[in-house]
């Protein structure tokens, strides 16, 4: 309950862009997800990819040597690779140090930290660069607030961790563009804040601070700009629900999209803990919420129907808007029923 | 939502004891209130204390040099006072290092990090001695299982911060002692781990790790022993909620008492955030601690009521407990009310 002294403003993250993606030398396409994923949805960010001798996996963007890339205006380098234990392999570092030395920043979601490797540092310090660790979260960060913002929010919740949080909330971030609406994604974890080129990485902030950072994470905006702000965790989950509260008090969200996977039945991991309903985390999620907008409501749901075949998941997202009397979408399949839940979000013109 | 590798099993700082109190060159008593909870609470903790020049508080303690306190036992000296700031006074150094080179630890609760100061780490290394800085966690805290605990757990909860949980958790680990029950206070703020002697300082955990940190703070015990912690912030705080949530959901309580303090209308500092009646927090701990522990129930309600006469105390007191169904006292001011909680508490025989 003791805030530090604060010296500034504190500030999301901001990654030096376009990227360069690092392969590394990777062999299964499974350990380059984050590669994929910026490509996916920051292609407009990747202007190339290279890797070092090994590497097998390919984005299929234009393969260039730092200095090319940097020519080409790349002004970071995106570690976009994982192995087993995040580590740096020794086999990277010449290729990175090579970045580097061209001109580019470093930027890496890994549990190893790129300021650990001495050959690193002692680069970066020698060419002026910067090691941006995406665990690691700015400096400074404030206790909220909770004075109400300007502008209009909205947050994915979730019944569980890993089952669409964030490609909701990218997938409607491109809806609402799509209709000329201001918006930004606002990223809260390492691969979202890649793709968006800035963020908190709400997950390592400490508890303190926690609703602050989603204050800070989405500022004061005019009054018809939205903010799709990424979600974390879920608020039953007896782990990480402290993070999605200090994101829901943090945000003071006016609308939420609640995600869910209908073919999981208990919380990754924790076979003690039953998912909860869909309905639950409504209710607990406007109860909370109300604490900070009491505006807040809930603008639909989202399924992950990755698992299901095409017409089984037409049917169960039909069957589920009509039980919950709600939007109801899988934002990856798209189609009417999503331009409903974003008709939903937005609410009456 | 990563966990780091975990290389061993986390567990709560452990101060070393018995304490010699510093009290610096403190001319006001009301920067030295660390050192007067410690001799109230922890009185057989304390063994004497020590300033420097200037200093004109005492707690009636004997005042010992640190080279004759290690001789009587103690272990290490507690910075009983803070400044405005925080901060580790230049004039305090001298008599700090007279206590590493006695033997003693040092243990810091200050804003400012005694590993800061060069004279104190010179001090430490050539002598062996340890700098504590209560406001760290401990390494290695592990993401919470949600695996049920054995043992009875008690957690105070609150309608704001600053209230009484602290003093209502001393109250009931005292009169738990008293009636011969096997209790230990869990502390989980600075001043609850200097009278308690070991603790986590729950508002400065990374969020991911914050109901862990509560799993660790109240280990698995024997069925009839009682673990009372010491609660923070509340679910209804716009900034310090996901502290309060964090504990709820890794302490797993079987019984709360709702702190509550009756002249308080709003949230200390946040005039647009109206306290919530006891009742919400009642039915909202109920709700949310129901996913950890099915049988969670709420054992009365603790007032601080040192701002009212004694005749309006007892009365708003009496009042509230007909009002409410629920037992309701003022643990400082004891008497027939508070035994009537800690019937209330502990449950049928």
């Amino acid at each position: 309950m003791n805030a530090p002294f604060q010296a500034r403003a504190a500030e999301p993250l901001l990654l030096p862009r376009p990227y360069l993606l690092f392969l590394g030398d990777t062999r299964n396409p499974e350990f380059a997800k984050t590669a994929f994923g910026l490509r996916d949805w920051a292609g407009e960010l990747c202007i190339g990819e290279y890797g070092v001798e090994g590497c097998e996996v390919t984005t299929g963007l234009p393969n260039m040597a730092p200095r090319e890339a940097y020519g080409a205006g790349a002004r970071s380098v995106v570690i976009g690779v994982a192995n087993q234990g995040g580590v740096i392999n020794a086999d990277w570092v010449p290729a990175l140090v090579e970045a580097l030395e061209a001109g580019l920043d470093l930027v890496s979601g890994l549990h190893a930290r790129l300021a650990d490797v001495p050959a690193l540092t002692d680069a970066a310090r020698r060419h002026g660069r910067r090691l941006i660790d995406i665990r690691t979260p700015p400096p400074g960060i404030p206790v909220a607030t909770g004075r109400k913002r300007s502008g209009m929010r909205l947050l994915t919740v979730g019944t569980d961790c890993a089952l669409g949080k964030k490609y909701t909330a990218l997938s409607l971030w491109r809806a609402f563009a799509a209709r000329g609406i201001e918006v930004d994604f606002r990223a809260s974890g390492q691969t979202g804040i890649m793709i968006a080129g800035s963020g908190i990485p709400m997950d390592a902030v400490v508890a303190d601070f926690e609703a602050g950072a989603a204050e800070i994470l989405s500022p004061d905006a005019d009054p018809a700009h939205w903010d799709v702000i990424e979600g974390q965790g879920s608020l039953f989950h007896p782990a990480y629900s402290p993070v999605s509260l200090g994101l829901l008090h943090g945000s003071q969200p006016d609308v939420f999209v609640v995600c869910h996977s209908p073919l999981r039945s208990h919380v990754v991991g924790l076979e003690d803990y039953p998912l909860p309903s869909v309905e639950e985390v409504i209710d607990l999620t406007l109860r909370l919420g109300r604490r900070v907008n009491p505006a807040i409501r809930c603008g639909g749901v989202a399924l992950n129907t990755s698992e299901m075949a095409e017409a089984d998941a037409h049917a169960h997202i039909a069957a589920e808007a009509g039980r919950l009397g709600l939007p109801v979408a899988d934002p990856i399949r798209g189609g009417a029923a999503f331009d409903a839940l974003v008709d939903a979000c937005l609410g009456p013109a």
